[in-house]
């Protein structure tokens, strides 16, 4: 998929004595190695890899101000790297630079428990996090299917399963520690709960990937540990009886904390992964927070609507070991959907529409995948009016991938004619640039284009993503 | 306090033809009388009037562009207005200019009673919105002590007595419509409750206060209305206990859909303006919403907690019209705290604050204001670490406004210092800009004046205001 070569793919050249400047500063932190550079110069998505010409591994924000302020005099990009796991090749280094692999910056900075905040270094991730928090009884809700950094889970403004009761990142950053494009250092907020004082430069760099400012340091919120949790699984007949459940759960008030959807291939991939027993039908899968009689309660109510909308064999799962079974096995539901075909090379995608399109919105889609040459499956934060499809192709048959991607088009044309978006949490990168300005429009782009100008006037950052914009050279000073 | 003139606040020559060109446009909906502009040029802040030169009723989007088209070309200050509730500073016309009513844009555009969501024009109202949406179930929860316009709200990232559960506006507004400084039209996103794609437009928007373009539209997030409401009074020996009392309930995940404190010398002002018997004492006030059940075991729970921490005379207010009374007296606080010293002028102020520093801010700030030579009172959006003082001050006597300028000096220096904001909901205007640079600091604050420069190059929106940037024509093209 590197046959065409648009104006915002093209190499710049590295000028004389610039690696060399870093090797002095970095010693054997700096690396050219070629393997290096190509575990850089991909993640998760289908691309192929565009290495750096550099890896630097920072320890500190200090230490990336230098880099920054260095790229910015000569004018070479500057790629922040986490854990590698973004889908949408959000880290191909499309006009070469630096890769900036923060990984090593993972210590936790501070615990305000009674404030219900974290800060950490931006390559701490989730899980690390949530470990390093349990015996204050808190805990941090927002969960990417990969164990993720936080610095990258802000960047690419993440989610997951828990959104519907707790947010996204941009609900859930605090503030933020950033490294401009010249090399200063800012923090974006105080700890406050709420401000409105002045431009809101936590959300400005909130889901900017990289392109706006380097993350160094993330401030979240965390919440109560939920004194009793329980999870159900209910069949549907079909997604609009299922989706219909889930209007009305929210309708009523009820603040379910997870509500999932996956299709028949999802659950029967999942099974044969996970060494489930799932009943292969559209499923609807619950998770409740709250005080043990308002658990049941909420439990109680979603089980009348669900039964209401053709739902049945509702099935409990109470135990902590049962519910993380089911949980993992969700989280997996990418790894096992590559299952259904082995030694598949898998393409994903995902919108978001408002929920009363959802329906429509998948029934659409599935009906033309149905038609596909290649298996997929469907999944979904449902209460979010979110869902991912995953297609999987063969490496070795270049026709499949162009039919995915037109497939994955007009599955974007539905979600955005729908009053929806692009992708409701992977983020642009560069596999949803063509469709920012069918989204946004020109004008609202072009502040976008401003906006960037004006954070980042020589085009270092992550060149080349979101904004569908001209060379390397057009922007620089 | 118009003593001093710094150098934003200089009123700019009005070129030949220009306010004859809007008349021609507009007709009658346009005003140079004085009472208008006078009207026009101040809001509930103390200042004195700074009146535009020119007002324009507008009643579309395209309206707005076009006045904005016309002020851009003709580098013409230009000021939204929508009630003129701000309170500081925010809408006075200190480089003179248009100001651009946009209180008859008060349509309901739509309401997606399934997705969540109402669209209206920048000039509806809350309780407008709240009275139009009354049979959907739904409700709109943010509520800034005036029956702001949403437009207005939006642009200062207003919030109220119930962003403890709720969120603010930063957490609410789905969508904006936008016109840009140089008349384009936009709109900042779809209507998906969340989307990863590309910078954030409407969070950059949300708390700009008329710097960056015009919100006409604003889409926000509705709620369903509760099952069941319960309200509870609670007094305590002294805030801290209070303070304690609100972290406890947070920390064991009681869901409170409000937290309300007020101080002694308030709740004297309600009780006799709001013909009320609260023990006069420190209290807090609380709404619980849910199920009957769940609001039943959250009042227990913080009850218990309550009581625990010194807190007495738990009360009760489970009847609609009671509830409605005491939070109607909370609402007129502010005008309670007026009949405190008849005639008298305030001044009021809020800052936000990490809530395990809220208890020691409030009690050194109250410390402070013992020793003042006017009354004051204190409320605050407790589980917010926001509070509110109000100084009551002697119209005739510079001296005291002298000495409140100071005493708001030590208190958001004290804010800063504990990690918190200059101001948690009132917005910067022109009484929080002294304190942008020690807030953020200077590297910030560039950011935030090149996101100026980059969508008001011209420096035509609601100029002189947030950044303490330079002369009007700094710039101009």
């Amino acid at each position: 998929m590197n046959a065409t070569h648009p104006a915002h793919i093209q190499r710049r050249a590295i000028p004389a004595g610039f690696i060399e400047a870093l090797r002095e500063r970095f010693g054997d932190r700096l690396s050219t190695a070629a393997a290096v550079r190509e575990h850089h110069g991909r993640d998760e998505s289908p691309y192929a890899a565009m290495p750096p010409d550099a890896v630097v591994y920072a320890t500190s924000t200090e230490e990336v101000a230098w880099v920054a302020a260095h790229c910015h005099r000569h004018h070479v990009p500057l790629i922040p790297y986490g854990v590698g796991s973004s889908l949408e090749g959000h880290l191909l280094a499309v006009q070469g630079g630096v890769s900036l692999d923060l990984s090593g910056m993972n210590h936790i900075v501070a615990v305000h428990a009674e404030d219900f905040t974290a800060t950490v270094q931006a390559g701490v991730t989730r899980k690390q996090l949530n470990d390093h928090i349990r015996d204050t009884g808190l805990f941090f809700p927002i969960d990417p299917g990969a164990d993720a950094s936080l610095g990258g889970m802000a960047a690419t403004r993440a989610s997951g399963t828990n959104a519907v009761r707790y947010g996204t990142m941009r609900e859930n950053v605090v503030s933020l520690k950033v490294v401009t494009a010249d090399g200063r250092i800012i923090d974006t907020a105080g700890r406050a709960r709420k401000s409105s004082a002045g431009y809101d430069l936590t959300r400005v760099f909130v889901g900017s990937e990289g392109t706006l400012g380097i993350i160094t340091e993330v401030t979240v919120r965390l919440y109560p540990q939920p004194e009793a949790i329980s999870a159900a699984i209910c069949n549907f007949p079909d997604l609009r009886s299922a989706v219909q459940s889930v209007i009305e759960v929210i309708q009523m008030g009820v603040p379910v904390a997870r509500v999932e959807f996956m299709d028949t291939a999802a659950v029967r991939a999942t099974n044969a992964y996970s060494k489930l027993t799932l009943k292969e039908s559209p499923l609807l899968l619950f998770e409740f927070h709250g005080s043990p009689s308002g658990v049941r309660e909420q439990a109680e109510t979603v089980q009348e609507i669900a039964r209401a909308n053709g739902g049945e064999d509702f099935a409990w799962a109470e135990h902590p070991e049962d519910r993380n079974r089911l949980w993992t096995a969700r989280h997996n539901a990418y790894f096992a959907g590559l299952q259904l075909r082995p030694g598949c090379r898998s393409s994903t995608t995902d919108v978001c529409v408002p929920i009363s399109r959802l329906a429509e919105c998948v029934t659409e889609t599935a009906a033309e995948l149905d038609q596909a040459s290649f298996p997929y499956t469907i999944v979904g934060h449902v209460g979010d009016g979110n869902f991912h499809v995953l297609m999987l192709l063969d490496p070795d048959n270049p026709a499949e991938f162009a039919e995915s991607e037109a497939l994955n088009r007009r599955l974007v044309e539905r979600a955005i004619r729908m009053q929806g978006t692009c992708t409701g949490e992977h983020g642009v990168g560069l596999h949803k640039m063509p469709f920012m300005e069918m989204e946004f429009g020109r004008d609202a782009l072009d502040l976008m284009a401003a906006l960037k100008r004006a954070f980042d006037p020589h085009n270092i950052l992550n060149p080349g993503k979101i904004i569908p914009s001209g060379p390397a050279t057009e922007h620089a000073a």
